[in-house]
């Protein structure tokens, strides 16, 4: 017997309760039981946000959610700034490019962020810039990118949006879409919400939906004044994802019995744990500002990086993503993203003590643990 | 205790072993496990599409599987032909019209067909056609195009691929996509798949994917290319809907013990038994080539339509769905779509008579049961 245990940063556990929501029968979207559940998961999905834009749902990934934020209020030829540090925020350069539009892309190092002071010096240079596109965590490198710094440096400029990729990080990384002026927030089921993937939302605030009305890019499927106004009247304009919608409405509930702020503590203590406790069997941290939904952790010298994820996986049933592009082989990731408690760090870490053991790296059986569990302490 | 039947021509009923399936823990979509799954899923579907092509599966609702045929295939400017007789064929004027091709459509009265001979004759005057779009089964009106035939008639035009929308009508009424030459097949999850809403897919031809090379109009989300390099390694370019990609592995193997033949025979005794029980009461069917996927029928004079589908859900339980648009209140559809039995015929022929009698419609308690069940019995 051999217990799994899912510690991917997305998709990460849904629970119990949510997947027997997800298996009820199913109900026809077009009637008012349905209408219902749709006006209320949306207006629910605000407090996560903290907004008080309109939160717009659409059948796909979030990748479908970014491919709306861009064909919905740009038009070929516009210029645009993305920042990259990875590879999920190298995406919004490549939907933009792949509609024509023109951008520059402020590059930093894997594991790094830009500083505000950076982007500020290119918006001030180049003031014709449409968009502003940015990461709150860049969840290859299980990174943090300044939100809040970026969004000071948008809110003056009325020609300019800015559109956040959080997919991974809302709802486990703090982000006030009003406060921060965040126009664009585009988020997925599979995350923080505790839902399996199959979602994938966007909140529009009103400078972005001026854009939106000049916006003559190409759209259908994710044209968003169809599903604005679809959804002032509970419906969406294609058949919706039913049973994830139903799903999304018990994890609203049990999301919002625990409380948003209570729900960002959690995230922030169980990543300081997970952090104690890996850097106490001397392993390093990947990146120079970690996010409270993953950790990204360097494979020591002489371990075989994707061995140590199958000796994880297979031998003690935990399993953790490796590194993506460049990074294959040279990092692991341990999520603590969504449906988690202080036990999965323990898991988690236990495992990790237990693998590289098995693989000859010198650790010190328990040392990890206890790290950990002096943070969980307090 | 009010018992509820869902007889809607999608979503449809889900069987309790694929709704177990869904609701089972979260696997991650990047490792061999789901890889296998997910190979062995695009290989099953082929035999219900009766294709030798690769089957594309997007995280979207049909529509978007719709959009990507068009975006894929197509540039700006193009001329495409598309047969319209109901609200989901116009959905693909509305998609090309969108994306800047040049569309001529061939309208029909909401029920008829377009008959081939006037298709080929528009074909023949208008070489330059690079694509003609149909429905197989058009929902609104439970009406079935003839696509045989209209395939038949693209065969010997090199430059102009078939494309048609099977959403509602694949594995309920007959489709051979290699035998009638049918370039992309576009089919969603809730219909005859018996899964619940939020998978899309389409299965491209050689022709088609001939044209996918040329196309200029952008895409990202849906793109064809991407779906196929990623499905080769049994991945998809953006995180599926997992729980339903699971989901579907049980319904394929469920339609896979039946076989397609008894499947598509089963469909079809379904639609005769639901025919001849409304007729036996008098009612009118709408379509003038009734499909075997939902029986649309005239709500009979004196009596509110949208009161009867009130009283056969609130007081029956019983969900099927109005007309739609122009139709609103004038029909209601009956659907016998996917996971139905015999049985299911009866409660919607026996809660029609009940319903009617309670709003005041002379019927003879028990015609329209018997004349069903006269049909089933054979």
């Amino acid at each position: 017997m051999r217990k799994e245990y899912l510690m991917t940063a997305g998709p990460t556990p849904v629970p119990e309760k949510v997947r027997v929501a997800e298996a009820q029968p199913i109900i026809y979207h077009r009637a008012k039981e349905h209408r219902e559940i749709f006006k209320r998961v949306s207006e629910n999905l605000k407090s996560i946000f903290k907004t008080q834009n309109t939160v717009l749902t659409f059948t796909s990934s979030g990748t479908g959610a970014m491919e709306g934020a861009v064909v919905n209020t740009l038009s070929a030829g516009d210029k645009v700034l993305v920042v990259r540090g990875g590879k999920f925020s190298e995406r919004w350069s490549e939907i933009c490019v792949a509609y024509g539009i023109e951008v520059d892309n402020i590059d930093v190092e894997w594991g790094d962020i830009a500083a505000p002071g950076l982007v500020k010096e290119y918006l001030d240079k180049e003031p014709g810039i449409r968009a502003f596109f940015s990461t709150l965590c860049e969840t290859s490198t299980g990174t943090l990118f300044p939100i809040k710094e970026y969004g000071e440096l948008i809110k003056g400029r009325d020609n300019t949006i800015f559109v956040v990729d959080a997919i991974s990080g809302l709802g486990a990384c703090d982000i006030e879409v009003d406060k921060w002026g965040v126009d664009i927030c585009v988020c997925g089921s599979q995350k923080a919400l505790m839902l399996p993937p199959g979602l994938g939302f966007a909140s529009v605030s009103e400078k972005a939906w001026g854009l939106v009305g000049s916006s003559r890019l190409p759209k259908f499927y994710f044209n968003f004044e169809k599903a604005r106004s679809s959804l002032e009247k509970g419906d969406t304009p294609f058949t919706p994802a039913i049973s994830l919608i139903i799903a999304m409405d018990a994890s609203l509930k049990l999301l919002g019995e625990e409380g948003i702020g209570e729900i960002l503590e959690r995230h922030s203590l169980l990543a300081s744990a997970t952090r104690a406790g890996v850097q106490a069997l001397g392993l390093e941290l990947f990146s120079k500002y970690p996010a409270n939904t993953v950790t990204a952790i360097k494979v020591p010298e002489g371990i075989d990086g994707s061995k140590l994820i199958d000796v994880l996986f297979y031998k003690y049933g935990v399993k953790v993503a490796g590194g993506q592009s460049q990074l294959k082989g040279k990092i692991f990731r341990i999520a603590h993203l969504g449906y988690m408690g202080q036990f999965d760090v323990i898991i988690a870490i236990t495992a990790t003590e237990l693998a590289l053991k098995d693989m000859g790296y010198g650790v010190e059986i328990g040392a990890g643990v206890k790290a950990a569990e002096e943070v969980l302490a307090g």
